[in-house]
């Protein structure tokens, strides 16, 4: 089968590629640690020949797509963001070519930005799973991609994203596992789910709204009162933070106007995360298609012509 | 003058003490950076002899009582809490006594708990703050002790805590500056007054009630689009999260019923940064007496007889 398209998901800590065929086969694929502040030196032009060096060495002029940090300022060349409301046409048609240093090109997919209430917002990276996650499932509707900065997105019947809203959830749990008062209590990795849901029911209770920096603290005083095993409290605090991000995220959804069930696009272990708080806080949720970023890498790349 | 009571404020990371006369003058002072967590092999006969040892030998039968995480399950000994509502005679009628290992004894004060919304609360050390607060300043009121785990308490006109509130804020802000990637678009450590404003405006702007997981996010967006300067960025991050807690807090404040201007008690420029936020969030504030925990440390002892 011929190969069609190198399509690269470049982002801050991994790069996983496909060599993929017009039809949307997979031909070969590789997974590196070579997100963009693990690259020796900052030599992209190396570690784009030492993951799809080979594919490109057998087809010289095979195109190659790639979306993620690699396109910010950090990365190999900044993508300038696209402005809200942006289609996939309007993505396809902000591709920034970087030369490679094989006597090719790859296309970086830029970045959307939009603002609300005045503050701007960013993503990089999930512009392409949404474009990606709506070949399969298309139509008026909100897009949640839980991770490190989750982002919910607003994308209308015609496929354009209208506007979006990030959320720090990974970030700051990790770093409060990792940095704060709240890990010293906690054994173990394991999301213990009845303690999740436990967390979800806090951060949706009664009282103030939000109050999340009074909510966290439950994290240690259930901990030091023994009402929480220390196994438990990982999972009680991701509860919380998930069940805060998914009760704002609710209300943003009326805001926007979207009422489909949301569309969960990510890791499948976060994403079930995600549909359980959902179901709890009353919306439910549908997990998304989990190559999605591959389709958004080829549906842009047919957008703009690079590949059939 | 005659010393009557050798008082310690013994936090996690510093301890600071006072020999004082019956009539409250300061007769010396020392400060060490032997906070519980510094305190070698946990040897801490050996810090309170470096500490306060020739005032306990100059006069061998003087009382000493502390305050402060020195109490906590990881200090010299538990001081079990006592139950809200706590009178300062309460709180007396709980000192833990330990032996000091020159022939004499400690007094430490033991922390408070309280319930709300079935999750229980703990402070310890702020309890003599204000005990010591409202000595100048008594009646029915709401304190505000900002820190790495600020506390809003209620105390009703005889002096009784009668509930009170945990936020994470000061360490949220630790950790989001030093271990997120919010951290790395700032420059210096200063609070830049009128980004710290903006910041707090942020909080209680338009949106989602809380919505703090989303707003974070601006300390990194407002400095990629240059609409922050990076020596700005920490001023506007401190005032989105004092903001929040202001917001919480006063929300907080008239589901007790405490109407009284909140007397705000603690580190003297961190005071001042919440006397702002509460000004600009249409409250107000008055800020307490700098010696807080040292008169709070009178007032427990002469309740328990230990000075006159």
């Amino acid at each position: 089968m011929n190969p069609a398209l190198i399509a690269l998901d470049w982002g801050t800590t991994s790069l996983r590629a496909w060599l993929v065929a017009a039809d949307g086969t997979v031909i070969d694929r590789v997974a590196a640690p070579l997100g963009i502040l693990n690259v020796p030196d900052g030599d992209f032009a190396a570690a784009f020949a030492a993951t799809v060096g080979s594919w490109r060495a057998a087809s010289p002029n095979l195109p190659a797509v790639a979306s993620g940090m690699i396109g910010s300022r950090q990365g190999w060349r900044e993508a300038p963001y696209v402005a809200c409301p942006a289609s996939p046409a309007a993505i396809a048609g902000g591709l920034t070519q970087v030369e490679t240093g094989d006597g090719g090109s790859m296309a970086i997919v830029p970045g959307l930005t939009c603002v609300s209430d005045g503050v701007p917002d960013v993503m990089r990276g999930e512009e392409t799973q949404i474009a990606g996650a709506l070949v399969s499932a298309p139509g008026s509707r909100v897009v949640v991609l839980p991770g490190t900065h989750s982002k919910w997105a607003a994308v209308a019947d015609d496929g354009q994203v209208t506007t979006f809203t990030s959320f720090m959830t990974g970030e700051v749990f990790a770093v409060l596992c990792r940095h704060s008062i709240l890990g010293r209590l906690m054994v173990g990795d394991a999301t213990d789910p009845d303690a999740f849901d436990r967390g979800v029911a806090a951060s949706a209770g009664a009282g103030t709204p939000g109050a999340l920096l009074h909510r966290v603290f439950a994290a240690r005083t259930l901990g030091l009162f023994e009402r929480e095993r220390p196994e438990a409290l990982r999972g009680y605090l991701s509860g919380l933070l998930i069940g805060a991000e998914v009760v704002e995220g609710l209300a943003w959804r009326q805001a926007v106007a979207r009422d489909a069930t949301p569309l969960i696009v990510g890791d499948r272990s976060l994403a079930a995360l995600y549909e359980r708080a959902l179901r709890q806080l009353g919306a439910g949720g549908q997990i998304g298609p989990a190559d999605a970023a591959l389709e958004g890498l080829r549906r842009i790349a047919r957008a703009a012509g690079l590949a059939c």
